[in-house]
């Protein structure tokens, strides 16, 4: 049985990991008839084209978002300002925009500064889910299936808009909520921003040791889903560091402490402190992170 | 076709994952007719004896050891001295000894102080293989298999006992390879003991913040995998990072300082080098970690 699909066209800007994945999920789920794809590599495009990930595409944005009832931003953070310079001149009223970028007040800023307001029909959004791959190669059809999607409208955001976007999430199997810009950035800088700073370091601070070989090679399976996020894309990790600045910095800063409380207690021999630490955080991961 | 198996009877001291692991690859190989259980907690041990790990059990260490050709230590480091303490007069002169401990040369330091050199028939031992998870009820037939085991006998150690041990590895999968104790305990401290270090410290930080049960629930796979070895056993590594304190405090402000590079390459707003750190990490991975 096929319903009719939510969505006659929409336009993905930047296909890769994250915008193939909703083009794909889509498609599995028949919610859009017709997918553009837009980029300024359209080797990119070609690709997912060639994949079946997308229906057609341009690469003059005028065409790309023509007769489309949404469009997804799915580039790199750094990239949206630029987008939505090209994208201002050739939008009508009632077209959806919503985005995926990891940091939500840097992105309500970027299009403040190109349309001197937040477009009501623009609906800031982020997907906790991902791999640490990325390309349109590594996009699959089931990356959202219960996973969660932040929304962070603001006051003045089109209720119906926030509601187009709302179902397409849904019909690809995610549980959306909403929350404040402010208070996104802030979870997210614990939740995601600071492990992947920690990861990245991690792995240069083994690079940079004389036997770096070998030192990868006696690397046993923990190692390898502890920097497993150090393989994500630098580009992308590069622009959340410059757009969630302050909760990154915070967070790093209260990281650090962290650390020296158990370095010292390494430190001066104190058993019962480190076993203390070490308790209470298998604890707290047993309790709140399901395996 | 079954071969004669290696061993008539064996020794586990300590029959948590580790030990239980080892018992029950030897078992599945044929390896080791007889396998007998000591620990200081019986529950331990008529779990081990319910589940079919062991064949047998003794809470008397000299009866423990009667009649075994080798001893293996997979008990926290921190307790070795005691059980070596107890087992220094029940010992015959051929009975082989080895043991999984994380630090190498605080174990040699144990033994030395125990019986005032390292016996020519203990192999100092580390697999480079383990879970998060803890306690017999976890261990498996095929921890062991394609995984690295790193022996750092002495000059003094006895070469028969040497090729037991690496006997006993191989006849359940494993590779083995040799190195001095000293330079084990520098490559493990980068390899696994600094990142159980940061991954506790990762969760604590996280379960200070005020919002610890949202922050929870806002993270994704990227984390799961990330915080995995913060739910390993407490006590363990209490004890390592005690035993190899010194290689673990100098890996702790080497990383603190590539810390803090990134954290000042964000405070300024260095794009370019964010990017070279975040790049560098991911080809270094790439290029070294097997997937």
């Amino acid at each position: 049985m096929k319903n009719k699909p939510l969505f006659q066209q929409m336009t993905i800007v930047g296909v890769g990991l994250i915008g193939g994945s909703v083009a794909r999920s889509l498609k599995k789920h028949h919610q859009c008839a017709t997918i553009v794809g837009y980029s300024r590599n359209e080797k990119e495009l070609k690709k997912a084209l060639a994949l079946g990930v997308i229906d057609s595409y341009s690469t003059d944005i005028k065409r790309a978002v023509q007769g489309s009832e949404l469009i997804l931003l799915s580039t790199p953070v750094g990239a949206y300002k630029a987008i939505l310079d090209e994208l201002k001149d050739n939008l009508s009223e009632n077209t959806v925009i919503t985005d995926v970028g990891s940091s939500k007040q840097s992105v309500i800023n970027a299009a403040k500064a190109v349309f001197g307001y937040l477009p009501p029909t623009f609906v800031p959004g982020h997907p906790i889910a991902g791999t640490e791959k990325s390309g349109v190669d590594a996009s699959i059809d089931n990356l959202f299936a219960q996973r969660c999607i932040i929304l962070t409208p603001l006051p003045e955001t089109n209720r119906e808009a926030i509601d187009k976007v709302r179902a397409m999430w849904q019909a690809i199997g995610a549980e959306v909520v909403e929350m404040s810009p402010e208070h996104h950035d802030h979870v997210l800088a614990a939740t995601s921003h600071l492990p992947h700073v920690l990861a990245f370091s991690l792995v240069n601070t083994l690079a940079q040791m004389n036997e770096h070989n070998e030192i990868f090679r006696f690397a046993a399976g923990g190692f390898r889903d502890f920097t497993r996020i150090a393989s994500s894309d630098p580009t992308m990790w590069r622009d959340i560091c410059i757009e969630n600045k302050e909760a990154i910095l915070e967070l790093m800063q209260i990281y650090e402490k962290q650390l020296k409380v158990l370095e010292a207690a390494i430190q001066t021999g104190d058993a019962d402190k480190i076993l203390s630490l070490f308790s209470h955080a298998r604890d707290a991961r047993d309790e709140h992170v399901i395996q």
